[in-house]
């Protein structure tokens, strides 16, 4: 009846994806089926091993697998799932070095694209937060925190040295335990070759919205999960959660306030783009399933799995989202599109879970399995095995030992592996009260406020006075960089605001290329020069109005 | 007589300024000298190891080391040397996160800064050559050429997978037969996990200027290598060179030019701007320097070493830029230093060198060690044994023996570890004929016309209309923005052209927080939908004045 084989289009590369596209290479051949599997990044992380990146007591690249390997019957598409037409059966895949969208029509669907963390309607968490998922999260937030000891080595400022290592997280589940403690035990152990950092304390705080830590597990364990965290001097908040962010500090419900350089989240997760835009069955935004993990009016086409999907078992329980779940859904989505491929039985999702693992970092661990609990260094050594068998192929398997080997004998890496410094034209988050630049400052950015108010202060004579204020859509920060000075005045936020940040790069770039732009900065920079001549040193918000931005120049930013 | 330690300032981590300080602390007692290191990265890049970076044969951070750990005792500044004062003894050096310079006062200075590579006059080289200098070069190399085979086994158009597989080095030295060799294998051995790449043929080049690649050896070695390389199926192209380049292909001197997404060049190079201001003796821009490295004028003070400085052996042959003659040189420096700080003989710098060494790829390579000369295999077991063992440290040695032993055992590591995909606001140039975008494609930037002319294409009918030419100071690209439609006409350079592209991430934030900038495309996109009513659905350069920019919208762009 078919001719040639079956197209299996299957969407993300987490453990059900993978686990997925390696089942149904078994079950099928390659004349019944062809299988394609999209997805961002050409590798798989190993989630659990994620965070001994940051240490580095795992190299780099051996924390991920090249789906290709793992996969080697697939066809793997590095691209960006854009759109699924449920009803064309047609998924729509974002450009490659071409500006062209892909599209690929599909006899069979699985929809793995796990979820994705959401900072909604969080005031600076998507400016400041660094989330926790992939393999560049990791490198990011280990050059960070290498790049904030380098800082604090060099600062003179014993308050900003405080801050520089100060390291938060915003979550208390296993990512965000596991996140700190590596985290923990990397700055302790190369604090020691910083000459001016040995002696100086660093803080790492979880902040937890529950009144324990490890919701995953019994109150026991993580009872002894918190003691264990503490004694190692991890600070733990519970009952609290993150409410804003700015570059300097995080700010919580409660209103209390961490001066931090170095913010992370772990939470919220909000579903991928292109699930929120199906029109399905849905349970909290998830895909709703049935026993054979089949998207209700799509049967024998569609199938959901992992952290996408809202699974129940026959016992009742939804499904957790964890990578033992993840590789037994893919299992029975596997058997279920062999079955629709060419007939045979259905298999129906049943699976209860083993148990949980939770690392505390080095030589201590949390592990549950039924209503057995170990804890410290033989939950840890557990941990190790359980991980090391799951990881797939003997390779990584050898590596990963290898590394471990490695780390005991000795210190932790500590190069940092930053590929840019520069982050272009971004958004940047104030809180009342903060300083946005100080007089005497390097003129680095051009500041355009979407928000909120701030004031122009300048130091005279020993005194500040408060020159102007400024508000939404008129900008300051210019004149420094149309005259190479430095800051003429302080800017200090009067409300919480947004601000769109012009580094000098790309200022300098727009400039030149689109002389009107330009002429906008220089003119307003001469008014204010001008209007403001008794103190015509004064960089931005001259007071031609006085406050509140009926100035001129505000009217040429507002519409 | 002197008060404290003496302050001795490094500046640069290569070779050079890395032992200068690690001598330096065996000579001199903490209280007689406080070293400081100032170096952009906080590793030290075993340079002639950088290139198995690229097939992962060596781990990302095995082929760096931590400057603290290299140096204990001194202190690490990571930030950029922007200025020295060599009248004044200060040296300034860029922000860290907060926009200060930082000064710092030396009454001894090592000048170790290296050089960087210099694509002036060589249009779109900036844009579109990857440098291979540093460990992001390399791993911005290695992320580039997994994503080209990603794409070239997506691609469907057999010319842009020919462009999408083609590799081209600019420099037949050691620096660019080293990386070729490297990616040539790499991309050979990782090909087989690409389903539709496997009997593609790839193309690797070499650009050499003279008449023979290894300048730096003797003749009948390089004949070997270049035997050795062709074998292996490298291209080289001799008495030739780079000449500009497109995103699309490389251009030569002679005219030839050759598609390839891939370009790197190890040439030419220049002096860092902090070593270009200075105002003292040199030669051809390097630092002229005495036989005990000082710097005229400035004896006992400054000191020049590395690729920076001009040095003269008493034999009268000018020093390469090689790391056997860096450690010489830095050891006579520090002696040299030592004897200023507390008296005694100084030290001349006579060392002609040891041999050369080249690696051209797995299991070959050419050394000559005086007059004997080495070539293949056993040449390649002496350039691992020669470099493993000058790598300091017990722990990387064992490390890179490692991943060596690995590399026999397992495939490359085919993982891409890239951090960010968006590149920002950015140049790019664009040679006659080359299309700049396509109809049809989807809009994902606006372009501003720098210098140069482009014509506005349509078709219609199966005809190529010919609708404008656009020039300097024009734009195009905005209304497939602006509408979120595909783009309604192709633009294709007439002239050589420079452009400025604004991502359309970019654009949209400018546009909404300063409106003006948004307004003037808004109209520009209304007015020329307007003028081209009967083609309305053309996107850019509506022929207001049929050509040549005298239309309105041109004006808009310039001063």
């Amino acid at each position: 009846m078919c001719k040639g084989p079956k197209q299996v289009l299957i969407l993300g590369g987490g453990f059900a994806g993978v686990y997925t596209a390696r089942y149904l290479a078994k079950l099928l051949r390659p004349d019944e089926a062809s299988i394609t599997l999209i997805n961002r990044e050409n590798y798989w992380v190993y989630q659990p091993m994620l965070p001994e990146v940051i240490s580095g007591s795992i190299g780099l690249t051996n924390v991920v697998s090249p789906i290709r390997r793992l996969c080697p019957r697939s066809n793997l598409i590095m691209r960006e799932v854009e759109n699924i037409d449920l009803k064309g059966q047609i998924v729509t895949v974002s450009p490659g070095f071409r500006p062209r969208q892909l599209q690929l029509k599909y006899d069979h669907l699985v929809i793995a694209l796990g979820n994705i963390t959401n900072f909604h309607g969080m005031p600076g968490l998507i400016e400041n937060a660094m989330p926790f998922r992939t393999l560049a999260d990791a490198m990011v937030l280990r050059n960070h925190v290498i790049h904030a000891l380098e800082e604090a080595d060099v600062e003179e400022d014993p308050e900003l040295r405080r801050r520089l290592l100060t390291f938060v997280v915003g979550g208390g589940g296993f990512s965000g335990v596991e996140v700190m403690a590596e985290l923990n035990d990397f700055v302790r152990s190369v604090k020691r070759n910083y000459l001016r950092l040995r002696d100086e304390p660093h803080r790492c705080v979880i902040v937890q919205a529950g009144d324990r830590i490890l919701p995953e597990m019994s109150e026991p364990l993580a009872m002894f999960a918190q003691r264990i965290l503490r004694e190692r001097g991890i600070d733990i908040i519970l009952n609290d959660r993150l409410k804003a962010a700015t570059s300097e500090r995080a700010i919580l419900q409660s209103g209390a306030e961490i001066p931090c350089k170095t913010l992370i989240s772990t939470v919220p997760s909000a579903l991928p783009q292109a699930v929120q835009k199906l029109d399905c069955s849905k349970e909290r935004g998830k895909l709703l399933v049935n026993a054979h993990l089949e998207l209700k009016d799509y049967e024998g086409k569609v199938w959901a799995l992992g952290d996408c999907a809202c699974i129940t078992t026959a016992a009742g329980t939804k499904v957790p989202p964890t990578a033992q779940h993840a590789i037994r859904e893919a299992i029975t989505a596997a058997i279920n599109i062999a079955a629709a491929v060419r007939g045979g039985n259905q298999a129906e999702f049943n699976f209860e879970g083993l148990g949980t693992l939770g690392s505390l970092g080095h030589g201590a661990a949390v592990a549950q399995i039924g209503s057995v609990t170990v804890s410290g260094l033989l939950a840890w050594l557990l941990w190790r095995g359980v991980y090391l068998m799951k990881m797939p192929g003997l390779n990584r398997k050898i590596r990963i030992a290898a590394d471990w080997l490695r780390h005991l004998l000795f210190p932790p890496e500590l190069a940092q592996t930053k590929v840019a410094f520069d982050s272009g034209i971004h958004n940047q988050h104030f809180e009342p009260g903060d300083i946005i630049f100080e007089q005497g400052d390097l003129g680095d950015s051009v500041y355009v406020i979407e928000e909120g108010e701030c004031e122009v202060l300048c130091k005279r004579k020993g005194q500040r006075e408060l020159l102007a204020t400024l508000s939404g859509g008129e900008c300051f920060g210019e004149m420094a960089l149309l005259s190479h000075r430095t800051r003429n005045a302080t800017i200090r936020a009067r409300t919480a605001m947004n601000v769109l940040i012009i580094p000098k790069g790309d200022f300098d770039k727009l400039r030149q290329s689109v002389p009107i732009f330009g002429d906008v900065f220089t003119e307003l920079a001469q008014r204010r020069a001008e209007a403001g001549s008794p103190h015509s040193s004064v960089d931005p918000g001259m007071p031609t109005g006085g406050s509140r931005g009926n100035s001129n120049e505000a009217v040429l930013f507002r519409r």
